[in-house]
């Protein structure tokens, strides 16, 4: 029996030396170079995986708001002064929103048009570059493209097919605190159904569907740290299913959902 | 500036060759001898977690409940029967809860004891080891306590501390698939409290608080997968912040919760 993403040990390289990224810079081409730069790397292997965080890949795409061209309505102003929130920013986090989930307490949980229920709508105003003060990033429009279009550079550049996440960091219900998960992916499947496959003990397991891309995302985000000064790691040993998955495989359908 | 828990790479070490834990069985001394036994985790060093499953914990710990002794109530029986589940496995969850946070669709969440909000209370069927069709695991009574017992055994074996997660795999809304979670830490905080440090550009930091614990144990389970043959790892190089942390202090109180 082969067992799925358990190759008993993992390793985490995170790639240093990523100059700060830009509108319009060729984000593929940079960590093409930081890879080649990073010797831990070399040679790239079937079983990596690389993670590209989303702040980086929505700056190289353009997906910036400057704040200052932002109206907010009146009903998002009363809200941010009451909590001590930027009114512009939840202006755009709602335009980006296919639907407000929770507006409570300071905190504005939207459902974005990419299907990810998150605080703020993935829109993040930290790690901008000096002198950005008013800027804010949004999600990336396809996050699986932005990943393809990475896996491609990567897999030209150096003839190894490596799988790739973009990620970012969500909060969740319940517990304090944010972990990584996968936004996009390219070259896996973001889960493991493991589903009908024996345990230990031959018995059938009923229920276990491993969220793989979100935990590589974690993994990853131990050795990058918050401050953006790394955003990209590889993931070595993780083994996750290959396929053409697409992020939206692992978002629940509504009329699944019991926290609507 | 010390970057918290970016050390810039992660290793994790899964540990092979401990064999079937059976209640009353002293974990503790089968977790160091399976660390002495793998050259790869020595010498331990500071920077070192050491994960371990909850499904040992709980066996050695004799958390178990027989299911043929469990007559569950009506309510739980039609339940089950509309759902295909185990109505003594649901009674045994709903004995062990705080409370019903949902019960719909075959899905059944709660409140543990221990302040964890997750489908099936902790209550687990697999990799119970052959011939325990009826037997099933509770969370650990104090995963913490668990945790600190193990962390003073690998202190006094190898005058090393340290830090101990004791993990499980919890769903989330909105997404499918599990993730490994902290149940119960010793040793660090489970949380790393960004707010209020600058980050790449000198910009305060507002609300990035890292649910460290946690990832920490995705990663983890990446190494050891879900067949229940690795029930522990060595996660090298995530550099927790050190100190007597509570994986109640990860736990949001209710009246923070926007999903009650």
């Amino acid at each position: 029996m082969t067992e799925t993403g358990s190759a008993g040990s993992l390793q985490v390289i995170a790639l240093d030396g990523i100059p700060e990224v830009r509108p319009g810079d060729d984000l593929a081409s940079m960590l093409v170079a930081a890879l080649q730069a990073n010797p831990e790397t070399q040679p790239l292997r079937e079983d990596d995986v690389l993670v590209v965080t989303q702040k980086v890949v929505s700056k190289a795409e353009g997906a910036l708001v400057d704040l200052t061209a932002i109206e907010p309505r009146p009903e998002l102003v009363a809200f941010a002064e009451r909590w001590d929130r930027d009114a512009r920013q939840l202006e755009v986090v709602v335009r980006e929103a296919r639907r407000v989930v929770r507006m409570e307490r300071g905190v504005l949980i939207t459902e974005t048009r990419q299907g990810f229920i998150c605080a703020n709508g993935g829109v993040d105003a930290s790690n901008m570059g000096p002198e950005s003060g008013n800027v804010v990033t949004l999600l990336p429009v396809d996050p699986d493209a932005s990943a393809a279009r990475i896996r491609a550079a990567v897999r030209l550049a150096f003839g190894v097919d490596v799988p790739v996440i973009v990620s970012d960091s969500f909060g969740r219900p319940w517990r304090w605190g944010i972990t990584d998960v996968a936004i996009g992916v390219s070259g896996m499947l973001p889960l493991d159904d493991m589903r009908g496959t024996p345990d230990a003990d031959g018995r059938i397991m009923r229920s276990t569907v491993r969220a793989t891309a979100d935990e590589i995302a974690s993994a990853a985000e131990l050795a990058l740290g918050k401050t953006g000064r790394r955003p990209a790691a590889i993931v070595r040993g993780a083994n996750p299913t290959r396929g053409e998955g697409r992020i939206a495989d692992s978002l629940m359908p509504r009329e699944f959902d019991l926290f609507p």
